[in-house]
């Protein structure tokens, strides 16, 4: 028998510089590659013209196929499957709010956000859906080639298959592809009860035809989609912030010359650039944070929550804050056909997701909370310098007012270097909206503050190669970073 | 206001190297440094003469302090604290065994295993404590600096505060010090219902006095001690694991020439080695493993746990496998005294524990297993090649007997680089012992089993730096493999 581990070439390097690469190049073809973007804004607008989902309030006692357990008061579908809304009972050990009660979503299945990526002319392009969700405020937007609960892939709703779905499934996979990122990443604390979604970038090896509502794009023209509101839903960013990232030298691309902003932002990519604390300390600072709280969190019956009723066919809260429970009537046209009803999470104001960013060195720095949520896996994940929906404060002690959202909110149009207004899951959340903003600022007043810290974006690229370091809400704005990386104006009207 | 950050060397470099390098020189420290190994035998083997714990067993209902609940038959102590033993009933998609119950035991708390460091003469030297604890077959060992437990350090047993708890306290920490390693891993899923500690080796950067009981080494010399039977104990191995190791290039060492097996595991330990699947990969494979089992492990009460009886004192298996749950006396003297009861698992049989090696191009990798355990956090962590009782499997279908055992027990010396059996940990498992092997092997079987994977050693050190990859027998064998790194003979008999 030959020795095939003696065979030459078998290794592979010790860094992913040449994936890296490719995908930076990719960020940097603005437009062109095999569609361009005016045949993308006529093609997009065409598609909603024959894709629509009509979505119609009902009260929660109206949901068909959904019943409140006589017990519980949860709400869950007759089949067992999808998702339950429950209630939660939160102790925490720090923070202003030592015990509240809320609904909850419980959701234990983990889904599947996949990115198909393929080269053309030497060039990754991402295959992107246009898709309708009930939560959209306008119906369609741009997500992953796949998009899929573990319901929707074991089509418990008696669905079609979901394309492209073979891609992201090791077991049944024959075709050449090259996985580029495959982890389990979590989603929104503060509604989901240990919600996780594997997400995933495959690089197929041979002819992909898109099928109708799908489109070639190459990472530049994603980027350039993100300056705009509402395009670029949550699981594209998700998958898009898990992409391994790595930028040249500023000194090798001379486009980036004399843009000061953009030559440390794309130093700040680099996998060998300094940055203010090593990787041992971020790390051991994450460490301190999960074992120095407690968060208890026990499921418990959604009737009788502590400060929650139900009336008018919702579930609120005694002071009108937060959230309500809500109920939707949908009805799907175009590609995707379907009439149902479900139970969705019904935000109230938009709210403020920012990093503040800052030379340190000549690096860009974004400045990171490590933020306990009640629904995380492991007590405290990686979140923005600010993530709040404002009015929401009023009911809360002043202490609880989120530190540096004055001055993001004071920043001057000098200061601002991305500012979109994004939705949040289309399938859970009715018309959850968050302004995205990074802003440059010259505080140094956080050099010692126990629940932040300086990062540069290459430490942020590393952790999202694992598991529950990243919180949604900082995963989209790095992806909004790296839509940065590849502009002389840093600030752009998009599509 | 100056702004902090423009001053001028301010930033970490990008990688660890420094670290790492001084890390792998003290490795190479063989013997000398402040105390040699001829001193260190006689005054362990002093402090031997006047540290004991005279350990008798005695039926549980005997224990002290320990009661058994009176509606589930769970063990626990009156003031709440410690652990319990639990009955746990676990289930699972996976494996030759779809369900079973067993005792388990619960401590949620996370303790501190730490290693204080310190240069002395330009080499790190480790502060290791000899440690006399119950479960020992011999008594005493070498531990970490601290091994406490949160009962410990909050002094419930009302016990003398632990000796350098305080520069594993970031908010008492007032020393100048420089974290090495701060990670939480999990230990033994078979025994523990989602154990972890908090493994931590901390940089002293001023002058630190051994007490009585505790010695500085080299690495190379903790190294050298590994070699021998039951002298360093699991939770000194578990924290060496967690150091950043990197070699140099083997070309740079000429103590290395020659020797094949040694370069090839220098340059495995090297981070930009190449290896045969990118990280990429292997954490796709490690993600898919944790997404397709399904463990559903449930708390349930000691009381008829079913394959499980009372008698004579213990709680054991009817088939008389696996391990039993016994109860002790102690009586400690020396530097810690004490007399106390508490129950411990006593396991039936000395286990297997091993990796299979062997060089990929001319980088040493290592045969790791992706194994599902029903206490672990996240239902799979990476573990030996073998890991396994030969005598369990007796009772289990011939399908679950472990792979690849039979290869290393079949192994002739010429195969073995490594072979020493070492003490699980002695606070809770009595008289508990495998086997460790490092084997060399040619074998190419095993390419595309799904459940092993081929990883240089440099992609389990990245690994480390996270919590939950890398189970408590494979973190023995990695500082196992360390500790040939520095050897011209790599098989020894230790001190």
């Amino acid at each position: 028998m030959t020795d095939v581990f003696a065979r030459p070439g078998l290794l592979s390097p010790g860094t992913g510089e040449p994936t890296a690469q490719r995908i930076a190049d990719s960020a940097r073809a603005w437009d062109g590659g095999i569609t361009d973007l005016a045949d993308f804004r006529s093609w997009f607008a065409g598609y909603g013209e024959r894709s629509y989902a009509h979505v119609e309030r009902i009260p929660l006692e109206d949901l068909d196929g959904w019943r409140r357990d006589p017990e519980t008061g949860n709400i869950r579908h007759h089949t067992g499957r999808f998702f339950t809304v429950e209630g939660l009972d939160v102790r925490m050990s720090r923070g202003p709010v030592a015990r509240w009660s809320q609904p909850i979503i419980n959701q234990p299945e983990i889904g599947v956000l996949g990115l198909l990526v393929r080269e053309f002319g030497g060039t990754l392009h991402c295959l992107m859906q246009a898709k309708v969700e009930p939560g959209n405020r306008n119906g369609l937007q741009l997500s992953p080639t796949v998009q899929a609960t573990r319901s929707n892939y074991t089509r418990v709703h008696g669905g079609r298959p979901v394309p492209y779905l073979r891609y992201f499934d090791h077991s049944a996979a024959s075709s050449p592809r090259r996985v580029l990122a495959d982890v389990r990443q979590s989603e929104q604390g503060s509604a989901f009860h240990r919600k996780r979604n594997r997400n995933m970038v495959v690089e197929v090896l041979e002819d992909v035809e898109p099928l109708d509502g799908f489109v070639w794009l190459t990472l530049g023209q994603v980027h350039r989609l993100l300056a705009a509101d509402d395009i670029v839903n949550m699981d594209a960013r998700t998958v898009l912030s898990c992409l391994p990232f790595a930028h040249r030298d500023p000194q090798e691309m001379p486009d980036a010359e004399g843009d000061r902003f953009r030559s440390a932002l794309l130093r700040s990519c680099g996998r060998a650039a300094g940055s203010l604390h090593t990787m041992e300390e971020i790390l051991s600072w994450i460490t301190e944070a999960r074992t120095r709280t407690d968060v208890r969190a026990r499921r418990v019956p959604l009737d009788g929550l502590p400060g929650w009723r139900t009336a008018g066919g919702r579930i609120s809260h005694e002071t009108g804050r937060f959230f309500d429970v809500i109920g939707v009537r949908v009805e799907a046209g175009g590609r995707e056909v379907g009439r149902w009803t479900q139970p969705m999470i019904e935000s109230h104001g938009t709210g403020v997701v920012a990093f503040l960013v800052r030379e340190i060195g000549d690096v860009l720095h974004a400045l990171v909370n490590v933020r306990v949520e009640a629904g995380y896996m492991d007590v405290a994940e990686l979140a923005p310098t600010v993530q709040c929906t404002p009015p929401n404060y009023d009911v809360l002690p002043a202490e609880a007012r989120p530190r540096f959202l004055d001055e993001v909110l004071a920043a001057g149009p000098d200061r601002i270097r991305y500012e979109t207004i994004l939705s949040e899951e289309g399938g859970r959340f009715y018309h959850a909206r968050n302004r995205y903003l990074i802003v440059e600022t010259d505080t140094a007043a956080t050099f010692d503050h126990p629940d932040f810290r300086w990062m540069a974006v290459h430490q942020l690229v590393d952790l999202l190669r694992h598991s529950h370091y990243v919180n949604i809400q900082a995963r989209s704005l790095v992806a909004c970073l790296h839509s940065l990386s590849a502009r002389s104006n840093s600030r752009c009207s998009g599509i």
